[in-house]
């Protein structure tokens, strides 16, 4: 009988040429479908609620796969977190129904983005936040950010060259919160995200924290719909996915 | 003239064969008088408040060094900073009477060491945390620390093999507080520290915590004055060095 497995993944994504499977180097999707081979003496396929890309992290990625394997979940589990390397941990198994599909029923992602922003750089913070030594003006962000709210066409924020489906995304989340030390995290929840949206408007707005942007350009920027008018990628190690919807 | 410059750093120790120089592999302050040769032109001797073991961090480790060169402290920390890797990074540079000295003149140290207490793992705590699984009792461990404070001969506690001087050492905190997701943290104050005295201490906490030791087995253990009592040696990851008191 072939059952459907739902996993519940966390990675550092440090070390990994992101999510998918890639001939020049370890991914995550590599990494463990070599072991759930080893466990399930099959060779599933593993598909997750999107890829990641090099770099970035997961606290809580969706992915599933089938297999005709009997094992049960918590044994499952336990062998996948004994088989796997220290930056990549299993924390959920669960049986589904035939029918799940992690990329196609997901209903909305939750990302989290970290900066760094004070002056002196920090050992411990140096592979999860981006650092930015120049004071930003968080007030400026966060008005920035509301104009993200509710239904919009995001080109302005999609990577040049990415496929054509619809560019259209619900945002209903876009917070920046205060941290200690001058860690600031920026959550947004959306629908759905385009490729590298996320950072394309951590991005444009660091530009607005920076003085160099107004929180009514992004509106416009927004409007245009072209990726130029927005501001540049926000590195990949600052990004975490928190949550995948369903 | 000759000045005498004070540092603080803060350092990730995982790559690290701890702080003293080693020829069989980087050391933090092999480093950090690489860097300052550099930048001075001479080849000044960095002498830290103690040595760190391998894998051992650092949040605010204080040293010192002698110099010639005048150039202005704030100049010298960015030069530093830009230069040294980004495990490592300079907080303060402070010109200081020409007696003081780092090691000599501290009169305490408080030293934090991080537990991760839950059943998984977590790839972001994975190199600055002892991973235990099993649920430890947290309020006997507290009723344990209790034992540690005032003046005692810590000998029971100190690496075997470590040099003669006294063994007595005033300790005058000793608490254990619950952070998020199962984060254990111990900081532990003291007019001075052992040879691996926090990771003898924290490994033998722990075996309280596992019901394999009593809250009093710790007084007892104390008194022994005998390593061979105590708990294994808990694993450098988990251990900061916090402060130092002047």
């Amino acid at each position: 009988m072939t059952r459907t497995l739902k996993l519940v993944i966390e990675y550092d994504g440090t070390d990994y040429l992101g999510w998918q499977i890639q001939a020049r180097g370890p991914t995550v999707q590599g990494v463990l479908e070599e072991e759930l081979a080893v466990i399930t003496g099959e060779r599933p396929r593993i598909t997750a609620s999107g890829r990641t890309d090099a770099g970035v992290h997961a606290l809580n990625q969706v992915a599933h796969f089938k297999t005709e394997n009997q094992i049960d979940v918590s044994s499952l589990q336990r062998a996948l977190n004994s088989l796997l390397p220290p930056d990549i941990v299993i924390k959920k198994v669960v049986e589904v129904e035939d029918d799940f599909h992690a990329r196609r029923n997901a209903r909305g992602k939750i990302y989290v983005y970290q900066i760094l922003n004070r002056p002196l750089r920090s050992p411990f913070h140096r592979k999860t936040a981006w650092h930015i030594p120049q004071k930003l003006d968080v007030e400026e962000m966060k008005k920035a950010s509301h104009h993200l709210l509710g239904e919009h066409d995001f080109s302005s924020f999609r990577s040049v060259g990415s496929p054509t489906r619809s560019p259209v995304r619900k945002v209903h989340r876009a917070e920046w919160k205060k941290g200690r030390d001058g860690l600031l995290r920026f959550e947004i929840g959306a629908t759905g995200f385009l490729k590298q949206m996320v950072r394309a408007i951590v991005g444009t707005l660091v530009e607005v924290g920076r003085g160099r942007m107004t929180a009514d350009d992004l509106a416009r920027i927004l409007q245009s719909k072209d990726r130029r008018e927005a501001g540049p990628t926000a590195p990949a190690l600052g990004l975490f996915l928190k949550e995948v919807k369903y």
